[in-house]
Formats: C-alpha cells, sequence, structure tokens
C-alpha cells in the first residue's frame, strides 16, 4: 500500500512511522523537518523499543503523487490549506483518513473529494516531538477507526488490521459521529480547562479575560483533578458534553465521566496537546474542539453555559497569544 | 434608534434607506461609494416614487460606534471580515440582523457575540446596485425575520413594525431555521443553476467541469423554466432541498415548489443574485448556499446527487473566476 502522510508532527510522524514499519511504501510531507528526516530518518521512542523509520521525505504533494492511503495529521488550524495540499495525493480510490481532534476535519474533505473516500480515526495517545524527526511516544496509541456519515465496510476493518499488524491497537466504531463526542466528554475539559487555567480560577468564573497573560503555567491533568474548584468544572463539562451528544441520538454509557476520570487520575500529569500547543504559541485549535461543538449544542437546543464560558476564556487567551505572535 | 449598516450594497443600502426614511440615526459603513453618499446621499429608485436617503456615511466601524441595530447586507463571502468589521457598533443591547443569504451567517455571528443577539432577516426583494450610491428596485421588498435557534420575542415584533412603518412588508418567523430551509428551495436552483447554465447542460449532467469558461451566458429565472431539461433539474432540486428540511424536522407545505415556480413565472427574466455575482467577476456564495446545505443533507443522511453535482459545477467555475481574476 502506498501511504502518504501530511501533517507529521507527533501524531502523523508516530502513525506513519509504525505503518512504515510493515513494509508500506510511505512517504512524508515535510517542511521544517525535510532535512532531518531524509538524513536521518524518524526517530521514534517508545518503551516497546526505540527505532527508525525511514519514510521517503518529500517537499512537496506532487512528489508524492497519488497513495492508496493519505492519514492526515495536520493541526485543524491549518485545515485551510487542505486544497493546496491534498488534491496531487487523491485519486478515485485513495482513502483519505484524518486523525485530526474534534469535529467538522471530515465535513471540510469530503467538500474538496469524494464524500465516500473520507474516513476519521480517533487517536487516544501521548506523543511529542522532541526535536526535529525525533517524537516520544508517552503512551496508549489505540486508533478508533470509522467511516464518514456511514457505517463500517469491509475496507474499514481492513484498514484496521494494517494498523494492528503495524502494533497499533484499531478498533472500528459503527458510528464516527457518536465516537467523536465520546472523545470530546474527555478532550473539552482537559484540553479546555488546561489552557483556561492559565487565567486564572477567577477569571474563568466571571467569564472575563484574564487581566494579564499567564498568571500562572497550564493545568495538566492531575492539578486540574486536585482542585476541588476545577475538577467540579470538569465533571460540568462532561455532562454538558454528554447532554449535546444525547440531545443528538447518540447513546454514550451514562458512567463514562466517572470512567474518564478515574482513568485519567492514573495518567499523572499528562498535558494535553492544546496545552502544548499554547505554551509553544502556536494557535489553538479552537474551531474542532470547541466552536464547533458549542454550535452543534445550540443548534440542538441544549444550554452549555460552561462550555459558553471556555470558549470566550480561550478565544481571549487565543487573540492575546496571536496579537503578541 | 441608531442604526448601523455594514454591507452597503444593494441589500443593505436599500433597507438602511427604508429605515433612514422614517427617522432613524443611520449610519453606512462604506468604502468604494464613501465619497459619492457623503456628497450626494444614496438614490433609491423605486417604482413607489424614487427618494434619496442621507445617512451617516463612515469609512470606519469606529465613527459609528455603538449602535441599537446592526443591519448586515455583506456577500456571505466576506463572513470572515465580521471580526474587523463589526465589534465597535456591538454593546451589550445591540440588536444583530444579517440579511445575508443562506445558511451560517447567525452562526458565524453567534460565535463573535452573544447569541441572544442576533437575528436574520431573509428578504425576498429584487434590486440592483446600477451605481455607486444608486440602487434600483425592481420588485418585492418583503422580509421576514426571525430569532436565532429560539421563537420571536416582543422585540423581533417591535423590529418588524419598525420594517412596516419604512413601508417593507415584514413577517416574523417563528422558526427562522425553517424559514432558511423554505428560501433555499429556491435560491438553490434558481441561483445555482442559473450560474451552471453556462457550462452548458452536458456539462452538468456528465458532473464534469465546462470546457471553456462561460460558453453561454448565465440562464435567467424564465430561461432555466423555458427548458424542459433545466426545469426537471429545478424541480429536482427543489424535491432535494424540501426533504432535506423534512429530515430535519421542518415542515415545508407539499405544495411550496409548485407554487414557487408559478410564482417565478410570473416574475419574468430575474437575474438571482449569484448571476450577477458571477457576471461581475465576484466570488460565488458558494458556502452559505450550496455547501452548507450539502453539509446539513449529509449529516441528515439524505441524498441530494443533483445537489452534489450543482456544488461541483460552481466549485469549478467559481475556482477558475478566482484564477482569471
Amino acid at each position: 500500500m502506498k501511504i502518504g502522510v501530511v501533517g507529521c508532527g507527533a501524531l502523523g510522524s508516530y502513525y506513519g512511522a509504525c505503518l512504515w514499519r510493515t513494509g508500506h511504501e510511505t512517504h512524508f510531507l515535510l517542511r521544517s523537518d525535510h532535512a532531518v528526516v531524509r538524513a536521518h530518518g524518524v526517530a521514534i521512542e517508545t518503551a516497546a523499543g526505540d527505532f527508525v523509520a525511514r519514510p521517503h521525505a518529500a517537499q512537496t504533494p506532487a512528489e508524492i503523487g497519488v497513495c492508496d492511503l493519505v492519514l492526515i495529521g495536520l493541526k485543524t488550524t491549518a485545515n485551510h490549506r487542505f486544497g493546496e495540499l491534498l488534491p496531487p495525493l487523491i485519486g478515485s480510490q485513495t482513502l483519505i483518513l484524518t486523525l485530526q481532534n474534534g469535529l467538522g476535519n471530515e465535513t471540510a474533505l469530503a467538500r474538496l473529494f469524494p464524500a465516500e473516500q473520507v474516513l476519521g480515526g480517533l487517536c487516544f495517545v501521548c506523543l511529542n516531538r522532541v526535536a526535529p524527526g525525533r517524537i516520544r511516544h508517552l503512551g496508549h496509541g489505540h486508533v478508533v477507526l470509522g467511516e464518514y456519515l456511514r457505517p463500517p465496510l469491509e475496507r474499514t476493518h481492513a484498514l484496521a488490521a494494517e494498523f494492528e499488524r503495524a502494533g497499533v491497537k484499531c478498533s472500528v466504531s459503527d458510528n464516527l459521529e457518536r465516537a467523536h463526542w465520546e472523545k470530546l466528554v474527555w478532550n473539552i475539559p482537559f484540553n479546555g480547562l488546561g489552557v483556561a487555567g492559565v487565567a486564572g480560577w477567577e477569571a474563568f468564573v466571571n467569564g472575563a479575560g484574564p487581566s494579564g497573560l499567564a498568571r500562572t503555567p497550564c493545568l495538566p491533568t492531575d492539578e486540574l483533578l486536585a482542585d476541588a474548584r476545577w475538577a467540579s468544572a470538569v465533571r460540568g463539562l462532561m455532562n454538558e458534553v454528554l447532554a449535546v451528544a444525547a440531545a443528538l441520538g447518540h447513546a454514550i454509557p451514562s458512567d463514562t465521566a466517572d470512567k474518564m476520570i478515574e482513568r485519567t487520575r492514573g495518567m499523572g500529569a499528562y498535558r494535553a496537546s492544546t496545552l502544548v500547543d499554547f505554551e509553544r504559541g502556536q494557535p489553538l485549535e479552537l474551531e474542532s474542539l470547541f466552536l464547533a461543538p458549542r454550535d452543534a449544542a445550540r443548534q440542538a437546543g441544549v444550554k452549555t453555559p460552561l462550555l459558553d464560558r471556555l470558549c470566550a476564556v480561550l478565544a481571549g487567551l487565543d487573540a492575546r497569544r496571536n496579537l503578541r505572535g
């Protein structure tokens, strides 16, 4: 299988490297890391055993050409570049798999390419790009695959089998939309409040922007859960997201919030991706992780006061960052 | 009432001028027409009697300041400018009324400002900007007002009364979303096929892009209805849009398509706004009129083969235009 990886940060590089290892012809589309990857490959540090992947390193999509599978690992803040980056890779048989965070990514792809070629993959993984061409796998790695707005096909299961062969735990969801909402139950509080924490609790409850930037550092999962006020906001947000999912017809087990909080306690001091983005001065994935879910909540007629406040605080922080950047 | 009008093309200028006439303090935010409007006002040519409106002519939103009502008449292709153009006009009591075409405009506003300040107005009107500061009213003018994702309030009715006082027929919808879908039943075929017609019937049925640009002119409403093939595509698209609306829970009377086609025959050779945009080399309102409705169709699980084809042809024509422009 010929695989193209677009968006070779931690996520795209990690899964691309795993698939490369099982013998697929794998091409990475690279910008800043191109010279390093071309010369030295992609180093994956993982408890299961470090390895170096040697994918083809391309600087333009035209060098890669039409693929059987395109993995998209771009930050969703770069989705406006789909039309520029993807067309040379996509033929009439190409599967287009977005591994990106949140809502709207499959829809954006289905505007540019036939909807029936679009799949989504939800990644439950802790990764970090520690240097150019060097990715550290901190834990987990499970992928949930699904088809865009339809039940899984034979090809979905075949693709899951390829991931499994590459050492990646992979399951198939019968409803990708529901799977997205289930993941948002975790992502919205831990990605959102972790960043909102820099503004301080008072700013969050008052819905006001922070008076100064970064008065406190971002709050990793353990600090959010250790503070009774933040922990109750985590729980409140989870309940809001579950209520929206229910209104949209997605049955998510009622003990999901409890189980997630319990599992997260076991993760220690984990810094969700949005915290890493924020601390690096990169734009937040506001649209896919927060604003699109809030639009859906409104359309469904579900009140989400905590999510509203979170969106306001994050938008304020993101705008300040952009002004400074 | 202090009124700010943002997007002073034919639509914003016309309704802004009508409201100015009843004595409201009215400000137009202008770019290219600023000098003309400042010197000579806005000339409205209408069968009911020509008049010249003398709104305040501003070049920046800061000159206008906070308004009681903001009318938005921008092309939806300029919605990315909301965040730059609107904040100086919006206070905590400001009503924000988008008069724009299609889906997603209220949602975009509700991302930037409190959702409860957002209203939508659907304009059933034939207008033309014939020269800078000169608007020709060709017919109709009815506005349907509604609240964003909630039933009408007392203020909605009060605002409708202001429009009526300004000589504009204005009704209040109990469900703005349904009203949008009802309008799309007309807009999608007549705005869409009118432009797709330049590619020729063969290109439309084959789903292929046209081999050359503008082989035939755009097709106004009478030409679409006079050709049995296009007329059947008009009807087919109407049925698709009605099916999506029904799947979304919007009850639209079953004779809507018949009535609209009948009424449209009575309009003669009307050139819907998208045709005018296309012929002027301006970008098409693809997002709000075609792509967002198609996304909604997919989410609702309704097959829309004609709309899919229309989106592909229009996107192709729009992209060529942009390349040439």
